[in-house]
């Protein structure tokens, strides 16, 4: 579909059990409301009998006001069929907190996107561990925040992060190779709008060091995975991965150098299918619509 | 989806104009005869503002009779938004011939699919110019003929050819590396039913030897496409492409040894998706769904 | 470079501590005595400070009989250095023997390479704890041996499996999808000559099943992993790599089926290259020359 | 090899026709001189018969002053053997252009490098045809020229961006998208040190627009291409390139999205290709070495 649709549309991104005429009856309730559907797609888990789908479409015309949508749609379609739903219109733009720590490609690669216009969002905030990359902020004139984290500081320092993300309306927390994890009661106030990039092929290597894991195994590939952060370390549901050949001739610097590459085009990558509503989770795993 | 789908189906493949209600109407068609939707996809060209979908359904307990959905479909849902679609049935085996030459890559790749019973087709023939692979036919007991062609003989074998097809009730041409191009009017009896595998990244390098003309050009990556024949050659709606990378190390030996792997790869690929109905072919293009 | 060399020529494998010289020591080796260098890579481990080459060179004019090179070669660079070499001449044949269960995939891409010519093997025997693929081996009339395993007899058949590789002088096994785990002794007679696809992206899901592991981990790309096969399940060097992307919309038979296209062209790979001498094995990696 | 090798080190770039003994030659000169080879690999084409070499080494401990090196090498080897080579040592910085016009990912990757370190060059200006992109570089404190382009002032105000590169000792330009034809005047006083990236899979859509034409000829993998500007447009030696897969469900504006995460790393890849002295040219193709 085209990135720069002028009119406004909704995005429905929606589950529950198969049953069936549920296409159907979502699809009346579109059309008979003067709802022309951009994209439609569906997926079923046979294993587990789940219906998903995600439908967008131009409101421009839609008898429906958009504030009424979530009432009509619960009385027309979701009671009947037990769906669960969320709903997403075009010209809000999200609001996303970064969070870094030493290294510097995923912020450029984030930044290149954010002032190129690529992303129609707005990232009101930077928060780190480490000074390091507060001039690359100050250049681009996005608030830097600091919190040294350390084991007695660090609930407390969190709550102060918190406070920030809530004062920001925050809606996405994207941790652009952020060398911290995250307390669980973190974790639990995000679900599904945290997004970490790990320099593993998961569920190979978690945890420290894994390029220097891969080169010690003596892997012929290396990987990188983007996916929304739970409460287990490296195991929330995977968003995207990709990778990258590797040899005998490449030294532990080389890898790093060749992930680094992955690494922050997957991150990107993945921001994007979020803001575009485009990703489901069920079951630990993502639904990641085309 | 499930390759091994135990209930008998019928998959849909539509287009026409985009207008509002085409899903609704479409998925009501089916529900409404108790028909349970298995998938669907849909897509909108939005430069042409054409409309596309593939739909599959269960239709074990479907109320209208396989001999009737045409015409219930015409009547409840083509006439009034000008449908064009083809109807499938997945108890219908597909009936493919295969033309070969010299290069038996292709050849065995297919009848590993076939005899392993991979794919759910008949491949009662195999067509060539040559006698090469006779034996291989044999040693699997497939009806190998042989049509030697040159300039005077072309079009009076292919009619041979023909007959042959339409006596054994082909639905499908499979060029398994097969070093001839079929005239016009053969073609023109096979639209968007027979597939070629070009040992090139098409555009680049049509024609004869192309792994020679990429090795001469230097490239860095060679590929292969796989598309439905049409009239100008190398031209036609592309199915699938792949590449492999090469280096200034790769004799053309190189070159053509690694091509192979990657020819019999795709050619597979792209006939599998044409016998699970996922290729719908618009404006010398195609739309290959999920 | 090209693979039908025409002349004789051949190709040394070195290993050693580095030291300043070795190069040159053997390039004066081979160009002292009329030899002509067609292709020469070497490699250094900085972390181990270890040396690794490969080196190529026709051998038609070569001053020293091919049953004298290994004294020589002793006496003006091995000792000075501690090297550690094999040799082998580009018109011995490699007599492979092929151990299969029961799927056919990586057996028909083995005898379409050996039947085609694209290999210069032998291959005699085919070994199997299950009789399902022997009608595929009879059709190309290769010897067929079939040994039940069972937890009882599995010693006692892997000693007479041994007696067969031995008889027919077998310098490589392939684990074609062989599913039984070979014992510890049958391993330690074969070391580096034993070689196995395992089908998963190791070290990620190593043992049984690893597609269903891989289908509920919800990982967005799988891969499979040639090795040699060591002691310990899995283990053992990489020689190959490769990946598939895979998507919510694919079953675990799906998955099998996609898994299936990879397996059998990087086992064969890694065949291709072990058998043209390209890889040397060091601390359970490989270095895999171009 | 590592990246940060401490010593300082020597590298040369060679070829010649092929003769025996050149590898031999070449090592006695370094290890005759207490130099430490590193890396070495040689690489013949057989069609050609020509010889092609990389050797570097370690030249803390060199008999031979770094000034005489060149005519040491040409007295024991070069004139032997009728060598062209060029020598690099790697404490000799790249001084590096950037030529630019509207589109910034290019130029935001390679600003990462400079500034994280990754590179160790020196890039003290950009050039443009555009005022764009002036903030970013004023952001990053490099001097921006900017040289409206048109048809009457074209060879004048190249005149101007010579005098500059001059003024700087630029031997490396990269054109970072930058959406001018260079004069053949301009490209002939720059051999092998202009580099561009196309944004198709050259030698298909060569030339304007090539994500439209891909687009429109409806291909499933788009793709990018660096290389070396020569007088013909779009068909100089060939560096890297690199492809990403697109489908019907990709619009105009996902193809060219995705085309620039590729554009920005293949440029940035041959970048470090070249300015590591990976690269010869010969025949108008590269030989990259690992």
């Amino acid at each position: 579909m085209s990135f720069n649709d002028e009119n406004e549309s909704a995005t429905l991104l929606i589950n529950c059990m198969d049953k069936k005429g549920i296409v159907a009856s979502v699809a009346n309730f579109i059309s008979s409301n003067n709802g022309n559907i951009v994209s439609l797609e569906q997926h079923i888990d046979g294993l587990k009998n789940m219906f998903f789908m995600r439908v967008k479409w131009d409101i421009k015309d839609f008898k429906i006001k958009k504030e009424d949508i979530n009432f009509e749609f619960q009385k027309e379609c979701g009671e009947k069929f037990e769906i669960k739903w969320q709903i997403f219109f075009s010209n809000e733009k999200p609001k996303i907190a970064l969070f870094v720590s030493k290294l510097s490609h995923c912020l450029y690669d984030i930044l290149y996107r954010y002032y190129s216009g690529e992303w129609n969002v707005d990232i009101p905030l930077i928060i780190s561990n480490h000074k390091d990359l507060q001039d690359i902020a100050e250049k681009f004139s996005i608030k830097y925040e600091y919190f040294p984290i350390n084991k007695e500081n660090k609930l407390e320092q969190e709550e102060r992060e918190k406070e920030l993300l809530k004062k920001h309306n925050i809606n996405l927390v994207v941790l652009a190779r952020y060398m911290q994890i995250l307390s669980s009661d973190f974790v639990k106030e995000f679900p599904n709008k945290i997004i970490n990039i790990h320099h593993s092929f998961l569920p190979a290597f978690p945890g420290a060091r894994p390029y220097d894991a891969a080169y010690n195994r003596g892997v012929k590939i290396i990987g990188v995975t983007s996916h929304y952060v739970t409460e287990e370390l490296d195991a929330g549901p995977i968003i995207e991965q990709d990778v990258v050949k590797v040899s005998h001739t490449d030294s532990i610097e080389d890898i790093i150098r060749k992930g680094k590459d992955l690494e922050k085009v997957v991150l990107s990558r993945s921001v994007q299918k979020h803001i575009r509503r485009k990703i489901l989770t069920y079951n630990n795993k993502t639904i990641v619509f085309d």
